[in-house]
């Protein structure tokens, strides 16, 4: 059956203090609106309305990619007047999912049973049972456990107060029904808005089945209307990523310190320690290490690479069995072959690293094409920019070159040469030669030390 | 009415097992007993008094600028001596506020709700409710509700020891009454010691109207006596003030993961990732994001500046835009125009950075003076320090130093000069000029590699 | 008493997911079957039986140290078909403990209560009381209170499930009656396994008294047969580790971030930020500061030393009141005098430092022998490695080292001497010479800038 998602994302959202809208505001690296839209997505045939309002020229930019239907309610009053806008795009036949910018964590599971049940003549409803269900509007169900109403919070009866089960607002409604429920909604009430939830006293009316569904975690319902209910589900997502982890094969040293903002790909006996955050797409081969306080952001470790404490790394691909750190940074477009080593304080940026070549210390290898068995002493140093071009340097296999060498580009230095420590090179270097470029030593005997001023 | 309040931080803490007294340990970077002060000098008409004994000289020195009339109990015997020992102090109308050097989370707020019940004939006692009272003294009241007594643990009757309201220590009596109190207390106890708590029954017998306030939160009333319970507040503060910190609109990662050791003041949508650490008095404008790792102090972030990964920033300013991290450490004394960039591995000191400079890799930049639009290349040093003098580097505007330069300061380089790469500049670089000061490089044919020895 | 102690390490543990077998998945720094195997070495005359199987090679080859007899059991049917192989070589005489060695943290004050009870007619069971007892062996016992019977769950009646005693499956059983049991055992079951606990219906049988003792904490009989598990005891370990520091007088900004994998000895008044990690053997002297998201591994550090935020420590003796960090990496073979001070982005290695000298920043000091008071500049670099061999640089008391300066070593820098900055240093500096090897600077006018290609 095909199915319209409407998704709610007009509202302000004041307790954010922001000058973002709610919905855009990150869960595990993504926007709200964005992780809902995702996974509306991922239910088969489904066409998204995307419904904004306040600061809703922000979400509709945000969201642009997903190609929903945006829907604007501006001044808005109320989850059925925002069904009310989207009603004259709804499809004739199927049946209308409803789900919120500002509920991230709901999951295509949990959808999909759902959607199972869903027939021309059922509302499904998404009902959670709660500890403490105060403010909540209740579930009351008849002798045939059949739902026949949903009661607020202020109108419920003592013996109604005490029922856990609770209206979520998810709800999936047949159209063919649907279209003239929302023609029917009146804001008759304290607040003067239409609320969506009014169509199940409708549907109970008109005979329509009303069949409930539970989420598997009650995080999948929760709403965000301030940063500590943003932090709660910041934290709860990364709970149930690092379990997710550990059920896959990975040691994690501290499940409640590791941020994972987008996916990590594991293999084989990855040991990941405390404090580390993980970005975008990040693939560890079997066997990898990572230490302490690491930050890594899309990039593709090798099989048994050890990666050492406070390393960096973005945009990359590291070899098989490379080690890497602690202090160092690999940025944009470092391609490291097997075997090749990065030590500390030392950068890399558009760099090809040959296999087994080593770059051990404070050293910035920018805009390179290494080969391999390269020593890079202390203090290497490319000269890649030249204030307004960046400039290539080529060092061939077998290289040797001496600390607090200066390499200025565009310069080759081939197969097998020496660079003297202390030398700034500006001209190619040829195979199997020496260069040096520095000064003569001199010594002045007793030299007078500086006096204190 | 006129205030007399009294600090007590004479104990001897044995099982801090330290050689400090237990009331300067930190909590939240500052001492616990200067924390009391601070809050206690925040009530109008205060009048301070410090009662220190063990390891007293530490405290009073560490507590000088309050100018608390500092009265020495050696020998303590009890709350009661303390109080006993400052009754020649006490002026003769208001009344007397007993606070406690190792109680550090007291609330002003709760302090004055106290404060305002406080008349010549009434003693006011903050209580608090405990789901598991053991050890403390109950409070007991009346039909009326009224206080009559505190009954200790031991000498509870069983229907005593179901009560939950609990004494806090922490009282206010008026002086006209108090000093016939003091007088009147004994040591007939198994301890040999004076009991401040035990006013409470004398103030009972004389009609004095003893009336309850409750803290806000249990942890106001929380004592410290060993480094479990120092940590355990450490963490509690640490918990309020990041709640308040995402009231106030700041997206935290991990609530659960940020040490604010002073005052942390944030604007509109600032970000702040895992595991920072902000110490002293740090201001972060509107938009501010705050990378993992990074440890602040005493200084000042402008609107939208990006902080990286593992960034260190202590005393210095930072104007807008600016691009700071991941590695860097800005030493006190730095001050960074707008849109300045500083990257990895880079040192700053008493550096003055103009907009748009880049000091991107790494360099130390130390007592310099730089303008703007200026690209200092990696491995640049500013060779400050001759061993006894430190001395000034000016660079001005659209200076383009090389990479691997050394400025031997005192240097000067001017508008639009361009230093070579790996050069030590000694002497002024004039207007558009190129410095150079390397040597020509040499390239020898079939250079015999060292052999293993 | 002469005792046997087996422990099974036999397991497939396939919910590890590893290439490992799963007891040689590590907690606190060690694996799992080693903590056993260190635990129960610590009992006297214990004689230690370890039992491998699955992936036994590498269970064998990694606890070879403690020269146990290791029996193998290839394909594994049950605990009492492991001790059924162990019997031919258990001692007459003394009693057989066994325990697991997947079960890491227990204590070996739990297995002396345990040993303290065993006599010839005496079975020592441990046992735990669990709120949710579901799915473990139920302890039921007679009027007087006596150990009768192990009933499993799918066994047991609604009355013994109620039974909150639990087995842990270890137990301390007589040698002369413990052959016979395991000859008797049988795997007539659904799994078709022998089970060990088997023999405690038969000690019954037989009027062997049966006494229980308890571990004082639930962890202590805790098994790992996931990560989840495995990450669940490694935080109850570094949490028992964080307490026991506290007690001992460390102040720990954080207990709950902290991890200890060995052995962590501090001295009075240390204190500990956030987030640090300690591996192998750490002594911290009195007075020892450690900042944020240090990285310390068998080291010494001496009293009143600071260490700061992000600092990495390994195999280095630091001496009395350093100043290191931040940013400052001490690998293997670094010997700190007192008061000397290694700053930010400096790396050291097989570095002997002199009172008082200092290595502020950008630095790679390595096989380096510095006597005292020397001072380093930004951007040194011992040039110790000719792509084959190390050498050595030796730098007597007194020296000034300017920036940027390049030492190739071997080299020798005498008492007094001064290097200019920038320069590269090739030969030895005599007593109080100056030595420069530098280019002279030359300044071009009107230099053209390049243009963006």
């Amino acid at each position: 059956m095909t199915q319209d998602i409407v998704i709610l994302a007009a509202g302000k959202g004041s307790r954010m203090k922001s000058a973002f809208s709610k919905v855009l505001h990150k869960v595990g690296g993504s926007a709200m609106v964005r992780r809902v839209l995702t996974t509306a997505s991922a239910l088969p045939n489904a066409k998204l309305h995307l419904v904004v309002g306040h600061q809703g020229d922000q979400v509709e930019a945000s969201c642009q990619d997903f190609m929903a239907n945006v829907v604007w309610q501006n001044d808005p009053q109320g989850t059925g007047d925002a069904l009310r806008r989207v009603a004259p795009y709804l499809q004739d036949n199927g049946a209308t999912l409803t789900l919120y910018g500002d509920v991230p964590l709901i999951r295509a599971s949990t959808l999909e049973k759902m959607t199972a049940l869903s027939t021309p003549n059922t509302l499904v409803l998404l009902t959670i049972s709660l500890d403490n269900p105060t403010g909540y509007g209740r579930i009351v169900r008849d002798e045939q456990n059949k739902v026949v109403a949903i009661v607020e919070q202020k109108d419920a009866t003592d013996s109604q107060l005490a029922i856990k089960e609770v209206n979520t607002g998810i709800l999936l409604a047949p159209n063919s029904h649907l279209q003239g429920w929302l023609a029917a909604l009146t804001n008759n009430n304290a607040q003067g808005e239409y609320y969506l939830t009014d169509v199940i006293a409708m549907a109970a009316r008109d005979g329509v089945d009303i069949v409930t569904v539970h989420p598997e975690n009650e995080a999948e319902v929760a709403g965000v209307n301030d940063r500590i209910q943003l932090a709660a589900l910041e934290r709860e997502l990364q709970h149930q990523q690092s379990i997710t982890l550990m059920q896959n094969g990975a040691t994690l040293f501290d499940p409640a310190r590791i941020d994972i903002r987008g996916e990590l790909t594991t293999g084989q006996d990855v040991i990941i320690d405390v404090n580390c955050v993980f970005e975008g797409n990040v693939v560890l081969g079997n066997g990898v290490e990572i230490g302490p306080n690491c930050h890594l952001r899309n990039c593709l470790i090798g099989d048994n690479t050890i990666i050492k404490s406070n390393t960096m790394i973005d945009e990359s691909e590291v070899g098989d069995a490379c080690d890497i750190g602690p202090f160092a940074r690999l940025r944009p477009g470092t391609v490291l072959a097997n075997n090749a080593k990065i030590g500390n304080f030392v950068e890399t940026k558009k760099a090809l690293i040959g296999e087994g070549s080593k770059v051990n210390h404070l050293s910035y290898i920018g805009d390179t094409e290494m080969g391999a068995n390269v020593n890079v002493g202390a203090g290497t140093i490319t000269c890649n920019y030249d204030g307004v071009n960046k400039h290539l340097t080529q060092v061939a296999d077998n290289v040797f070159i001496g600390s607090n060498t200066s390499l200025v580009a565009p310069v080759q230095v081939a197969e097998g040469a020496t660079i003297a420590a202390g030398s700034t090179i500006t001209k190619r270097v040829g195979e199997k030669q020496l260069a040096f470029a520095r000064a003569r030593q001199t010594n002045k005997d007793n030299w007078p030390r500086p006096i204190k001023k």
